[in-house]
């Protein structure tokens, strides 16, 4: 087999064998096959595209490019939860707790935030004492026991993905919807889970700008988890504008609580509560309607809350910060930006209001960056609200005064305020099974 | 200036400016953008193109990143010619001669053969002494006082090239019309010359496989040769079947001299003859049957052979072998390859064939073979010609018996005999000014 004679197969739109696939995936994994071939054949592939049966071969040989976890002992009850990543997006905090207290098991490992998105393992470490590096036996105990476990990523899973998604993100070939996908769902299927429930953004601050791209990602990757045996949903949700009223840290947690409480925002809530079902209604088996019941009751009941607060203590964090949320440090600075004029809030570029949370220091720009837990944004005003001018329409936190200035500029920037109302986009734009 | 953003807007099928060609051509020369960038950058080339703006400008940055000639003291006498390659094609032997003779200054680099087709400084080196690799004043002075002179390639020409070149042909980026234009114009450019006659060859021993491909190369080179300030014109001729009879070096030598003598194959001495007669028409200025009438003139007056024998000569090589052909050692072994059926000869392989001369010691697989002067293939038969079963199709040349049994079962192959007479393809089947 010649990665030469690939390349020509796919540039003529050929459909790639089975063990072509394997093949430029291990061989490239080893080092055997250099860049710039690879780089050439992720470009084919971008204008060729792959069919569903070769994004599947991809994907399944990008997982067993190195480690897996083996989720077997715990059936079907497993349950994983993927978004493609969004400025404000705390639901995993919020629907993690929710579906372990009906019964499901989640057994979880999740990023670090880098650049306008935020990561789930970051807003855990807003928890003193949570720790994100259990040792395997550790975690896999705390799953039997609690049902729940989120830990960073560690070990070596898929390094195909890690390899091929750093050359084409210098080659410009990651708009790919059979790339995505492959590189998105071969992290998933190593992760073990037996269903999976993708979190797919659309809008300024997504990684899909359209909903008809989101909806095109979310049917490829739902079609490929399932050729590769999983039980799969997609959700296709608005990051047009963030999601609920905080960005940023241990202002995100604070409001997971709020929705856990029964008092969290609307918008927020409403995608809470449609993730939650779908994972409840994957992993133990549940009618949707039923499902979505059991989720509310959750709520209304306090056990998902009760089942939050066991699992940050399990995991070595302060549980006392869950009951009461008033205990988490309060930023030095707490800055409010005002409204330049008066009329509806029209628009809200996600992206950058995330870019200004993370230079009040809620995010890195590099891997190296530190964060600051506390700091950040909380939105007072919202899309298709009316103002006044002079009216506080957010609060920055942050414990560096010298960067309000700029954080303000880049925040006023994003919010539009126009004489009439918007017209706003769906919340959840639609649900692919 | 990012290459990112470059390989981006060609993604998008948009025109790169003048500045981000040029920007990748010398980046990407010094080695400070990797191959990885350029290769994918080469696949969108493929699937987007180039207008006929960016392939001129991108052929004038190649040309001018490294060594140029500068031809200037000729005027517009200097004229040169390139044959996208074949088998059996010893054009340049007769055509650069003749138009010496009749005052235009042919000061020529050309290549060495590599696989299926031959080199023109191969052949030139059966003639004992024929020194390849003069100094460029030598060079310079020969062209002043013979009109002619033909060394191998040296210096350090079109770079960009070099290196684009081995990229694409690892990468299959070759086969796009834009790049072959600028990889072939480049090197051209930089030669100096102020006239340049193509012969773009098609067919199955041809670079390019269908006339109308070939004819689109043409057109784009012609073009391209025109918005860089040169005078150019290109034949689209016949590389179906083998030029001539002859096919390795000393045989091809041979060949050549009885065009110059008057009493070549007639295939040969047609492209001979109209190849030359566009230089003569290019160089000297004349209208296009005048140019004709003396190249035919140069042949029969014996003006061009005497040319011959003096370019030899000045170069350091035995021109008694340019008056006595027969003085070229025969090889040791010579093999006669006889018909299996009897018919119509239907179709030729001019690249299987190339390949059984290759076989045999005329040619090389790798840049370090050595070559064998005398080895190659004289075909007695051509197609359209009826034999008879056992009758003498060709004769093998070489100097070692053990490669003549593969070679024949290649030419063997690639020769079909049928019972109805073929339709033969054009042998000049355009001309593009």
């Amino acid at each position: 087999m010649r990665i030469y004679d690939i390349i020509t197969k796919k540039k003529r739109g050929e459909e790639l064998s089975d063990a072509e696939i394997e093949y430029v995936i291990s061989e490239y994994t080893k080092g055997t096959i250099p860049d710039y071939q690879i780089s050439a054949l992720m470009m084919a592939i971008y204008f060729k595209s792959m069919t569903d049966r070769e994004t599947a071969t991809m994907t399944l040989a990008m997982a067993h490019s190195g480690d897996t976890v083996d989720l077997s002992e715990f059936g079907t009850l497993t349950v994983d939860k993927h978004s493609t990543g969004g400025v404000g997006d705390k639901t995993t905090l919020v629907i993690a707790p929710i579906a372990a207290s009906l019964g499901a098991k989640l057994a979880k490992m999740s990023g670090r935030g880098l650049g306008h998105t935020g990561g789930t393992v970051d807003k855990l470490e807003s928890f003193p004492g949570y720790d994100t590096s259990l040792s395997p036996e550790d975690f896999f105990d705390q799953v039997r026991r609690v049902g729940i476990s989120v830990i960073g990523q560690s070990g070596n899973f898929a390094p195909a993905d890690k390899k091929l998604y750093a050359l084409r993100d210098v080659t410009a070939t990651v708009d790919s919807i059979p790339l995505i996908t492959a590189s998105i769902m071969s992290k998933k299927l190593a992760a073990g889970s037996s269903a999976i429930v993708l979190d797919v953004k659309y809008g300024s601050g997504g990684f899909m700008k359209t909903p008809e791209d989101a909806e095109a990602l979310a049917n490829g990757m739902v079609e490929i988890g399932k050729r590769c045996g999983r039980r799969m949903c997609a959700l296709i949700t608005n990051m047009d504008i963030p999601l609920g009223y905080a960005i940023g840290n241990s202002l995100e947690v604070r409001e997971a609580l709020d929705v856990l409480s029964g008092k969290g925002p609307a918008d927020l809530t409403e995608v809470c509560v449609a993730l939650a079902t779908e994972m409840v209604s994957l992993s133990l088996g549940m009618e949707h309607d039923a499902a979505r019941t059991a989720v509310l009751d959750a709520i209304s009941s306090g056990k998902a809350l009760a089942k939050f607060a066991e699992w940050i203590e399990a995991q070595g964090g302060d549980p006392s910060y869950a009951t009461d949320p008033s205990r988490f440090p309060r930023a030095k600075q707490v800055y409010e930006v005002k409204a330049t004029r008066g009329g509806y809030i029209s628009a809200m570029n996600a992206e950058e209001i995330g870019n200004a949370s993370v230079v009040l220091g809620a995010g890195r720009l590099t891997k190296d960056d530190v964060i600051d837990h506390s700091a950040g944004i909380v939105l007072k005003k919202k899309l298709g609200d009316r103002v006044t001018e002079g009216e506080i329409i957010a609060e920055l936190h942050t414990s560096t005064e010298s960067k309000i200035s700029s954080a303000e500029r880049i925040l006023l920037d994003a919010i539009c305020i126009s004489e009439t109302a918007p017209h706003a986009l769906p919340l959840i734009y639609k649900t692919v099974r």
